[in-house]
């Protein structure tokens, strides 16, 4: 392709709001565009990649005997009601009335219509296993699309559903595409990803796994273990933590006046924030009524997802303004009131000699007993892991990285099968439900992880495997008529055998070097009147920075070696 | 892949108020399953055929110097506001609220997003021409889905938009696409299909071109002259055609009873239809009060497409109900109310001694003299064009054909460039805006025409360069041990070169090759205990039903000169 007529320009401006390096970049190079807020267009070299890495996905789901089909974007009401997921799902999901009135929606995900496409198809045992998949186009209405292709609202994403006869054979399976999915990260040349287990949120299921781009601009808190390898999502993660032992003193209220936070009081009351209790309250989406007050040791966090389990429903931080509530000085101790739920953390666990709020403006309590003041019927566990605290299953301490999730993979069990009432044959004649495994990527988020992972100061660097074009054909000063007709001969023989963008541009020599590098272009070739003068070219290894000075004569080869094409 | 596994079904039953063949097949094979009325899932069988589709639309899409990219389906009113179509379509057009309240709308096209994608990027008359394409899914909420994939909701599309600095650079460049058009039909094995001149309708344009597959169950129109090969969409179609010679008399009112139809006055009065002036009704689209009667001669047919040009708006049949106008009476003598809109075809210019309605039940005039007792301000062309009446190019007679279209082409000019304000520098200073051409393909519409096209009393009957597999391995009798032995090898080898289904189902030969036919692989492969008692293979050609005895050691050589692989 001839860079003078690619629909892609090279720019210094950096998009407004934008702080991400993948989004920087993949703008400045060209590769994307702003349609609205978290919609974009994949400008050329942004889709030739896009298609590299379906292909690659393409390949290896084939090769664990997935069959590709389609699913509509757009589907019927009655589909979902049947899962209950057309009231469950909130407004991520766009929902519209056709011409003749009926409600249909966009799809985010197609469970509904997996199991569509099987039901009355697959009707025996020996039918299974099988796995379905498919390539195509989501829309999710995010509130807060961030971060170019991080986070938007309309993505391309494979999905895939399997089916089995039993618990044994989907897990047999679910690794079979574990490994799968190891292969695809690597392949598409990703190097700093992991799978951690996580939550299976709005699915569904029991079991899951996310992959992750470890990456400080991750969303996602992940928690290792350095020593045994457990990971897991932060959402899950589980820790072995120290109780502290404080002496146990009368229950006495003390004056803290403007103190209002952990921080403040420790400071105001000379303790360490372990011998504190924090109260954070939320609201019950759905119900106005109710406010859930959440109590964890001072020096943990809440951990949201694990509260919504607790309280078995979705839960969003609450405004107290106009409650009767003391913002500030909220505490277990005589905390009376309508509609409230009170949660105790198991960090809180029969400790005593704890301070918390006393209920009323400007005072907490010290000497708090838990077992003797409060007497909780239980303890949960609702906090996050802190970085130190101890891996459950060998005891060393844990780490905590940030990552983007690229992929997941899900246990769904039984839940869609039964609302939708699709059945197999089992040998013994009875009917069971099939169980399901479901398993995502984003592409356009697999694209921009790497970009994000393998840029570098000068701009992108994409891995061979999945760059727009192998080779950056590069004449300085075309306006030497030697230098344009090398330069086109080289554009033809090498169009041959490589991927090559050729710019053909009339700018500096300063543009199109800095040009190339941004566009990250694995392997640049340049030819100049100096070059040429003896024959040759200049290779650089975009990677590397590397630079090869090569005969013309022997420059195929070289690329052949370095593009490694047999 | 294994035929037991595959989420396809063969079946008997037909779907329910499907007539057209290909519908029944698609369905009756396994290739598609409906979700909502006009959308489908393609099961594996059909998502295979579509992608081999796009692969030969890529190629010549890029042979043309295409540049591949992707535009969103998602997109704000903003855009089409600039164009002005977010208003001008219909309910065709999907529009919802996203979360924020902003109105968002499904794509059905993406002249607007194509614009957005090249402003700004493209500002030189040196970076032009150049061609955008993308395959993506459309949503158009049509009224009357039918036929399985000819017309649905929702779709698969290439669709492709260049940009020119003159219309001599566009024609040229249109022309080049015009050819690319003819070598996909050709090379996805398509025979009987042909381009004409067309409409270019709400896309904007001034020159179109459409590719029909001629079918008889084509929903459009097409005149052709055998003679000169002229060809056109019966909706700008023109013709010559004789203008009859009556005896001029004096006007008169006659008693005609219940004779309403043109028919049933042509039996009551004894004369032939050309000698009767047909009368049709139509409201305005938007414009409640508004009625255009619409006079032609009794022997020809209103065009609606090109009434609509004449008077500068959509049209729908009006119920005469309620109104002043004597339904089965109306005539242009004396005809008074308002808001009508009165036009008249040329085939009744300057006629006398015609038929008419007297504007009261029961009565026609006849004696009817256009010049004497009408006066029209003008005539103009609102006819379909008959059999029979002759080629405007050579004057010999036309003939008219049904085709199912296949593709568009349009020189679109500046509508969109304009309307939002992309422009481009071009030598001497001087901003232009861009000319444009664009381009489009079904891929489903395309596979379901092909097996419109190729399918026989058996089932489908896939050519070669689409089929979703080349070969269907068949062992008969596979409780056979030797049987299935053999057929386990020659799946695992003849994969290794060949698409390959696998009927490994255990169910009576019968079943099995019938269900061969239906599917409708381009070879099947059968092996049986009699066979191998010869260390024989059975190859049958679905296209011709020939049959070849062929040694298992020659197998392999065979089918590569058969599917045509070196």
């Amino acid at each position: 392709m001839r860079l003078s007529h690619m629909v892609s320009e090279r720019t210094k401006d950096v998009p407004q709001g934008a702080n991400v390096k993948s989004h920087i970049l993949l703008v400045r190079a060209g590769y994307i565009k702003q349609v609205s807020n978290g919609i974009y267009t994949l400008l050329p070299p942004a889709q030739r990649i896009s298609q590299k890495i379906q292909k690659i996905i393409r390949e290896e789901m084939d090769k664990v005997g997935g069959q590709e089909v389609l699913f509509p974007v757009v589907m019927p009401r009655e589909m979902w009601d049947k899962s209950g997921r057309y009231s469950s799902i909130g407004e991520e999901m766009v929902r519209f009335k056709d011409r003749a009135g009926r409600d249909m929606l966009l799809g985010m995900t197609h469970e509904e219509a997996a199991v569509h496409a099987c039901q009355n198809i697959i009707k025996s045992y020996d039918q299974l296993p099988f796995m379905i998949y498919q390539i195509q186009t989501k829309f999710r209405d995010e509130a807060r699309p961030r971060a170019g292709l991080i986070r938007v609202k309309e993505f391309t994403m494979k999905d895939a559903y399997s089916f089995h006869t039993s618990y044994e054979d989907l897990e047999k399976y679910y690794n079979e595409v574990f490994e799968a999915y190891n292969r695809i990260y690597t392949r598409i040349g990703m190097k700093n990803f992991i799978s951690v287990k996580s939550d299976s949120g709005m699915m569904g299921g029991s079991y899951a796994h996310e992959f992750h781009l470890l990456t400080d601009i991750g969303e996602d808190s992940i928690v290792i273990c350095p020593h045994c390898d457990a990971r897991a999502n932060m959402e899950v993660a589980n820790s072995v933590y120290e109780m502290p032992k404080f002496e146990d003193s009368p229950l006495k209220e003390v004056f803290t006046g403007k103190a209002k936070t952990i921080e403040e009081v420790c400071e105001f009351l000379k303790v360490k924030p372990n011998q504190t209790m924090k109260a954070v309250c939320y609201a019950i989406v759905g119900d106005d009524k109710r406010t859930v007050v959440a109590f964890v040791r001072g020096d943990k966090e809440i951990n949201e997802a694990k509260l919504k389990k607790a309280v078995g429903a979705e839960v969003a931080v609450k405004d107290l303004e106009g409650s009767d509530l003391v913002k500030g000085n909220i505490g277990p101790v005589g905390l009376k009131g309508k509609n409230l739920t009170i949660v105790f953390d198991n960090s809180l666990k029969n400790l005593c000699g704890l301070v918390c709020g006393a209920n009323k403006d400007e005072y907490h309590l010290t000497g708090v007993n838990m077992a003797r003041d409060i007497k909780p019927e239980n303890y949960v566990d609702i906090s996050k892991v802190n970085e130190g605290e101890l891996c459950p299953h060998c005891g060393k301490p844990l780490t905590i990285k940030r990552g983007i999730e690229i992929g997941n993979i899900f246990q769904l069990g039984t839940k869609y099968t039964k609302s939708m009432g699709m059945t197999v044959h089992m040998p013994d004649g009875s009917l069971i439900n099939p169980i399901m495994g479901c398993y995502g990527i984003g592409v356009g988020r697999s694209l921009a992880s790497i970009a994000e992972e393998s840029a570098d100061d000068k701009g992108l660097n994409w891995p061979m495997a999945i760059a727009p074009w192998q080779i950056y054909l590069c004449p300085l000063r075309n306006d030497d008529e030697n230098v344009a007709k090398v330069a086109e001969q080289l554009y033809k023989s090498l169009s041959q055998n490589f991927e090559v963008i050729y710019d053909d541009r009339k700018v500096s020599a300063g543009v199109k070097l800095t040009d190339s590098e941004l566009m990250g272009i694995p392997i640049r070739v340049v030819v100049s009147p100096r070059s040429l003068s003896e024959n040759q070219a200049e290779i650089t290894i975009r990677s590397t920075g590397e630079k090869i000075m090569i005969a013309l004569t022997d420059l195929e080869n070289k690329l052949k070696e370095l593009c490694k094409i047999d």
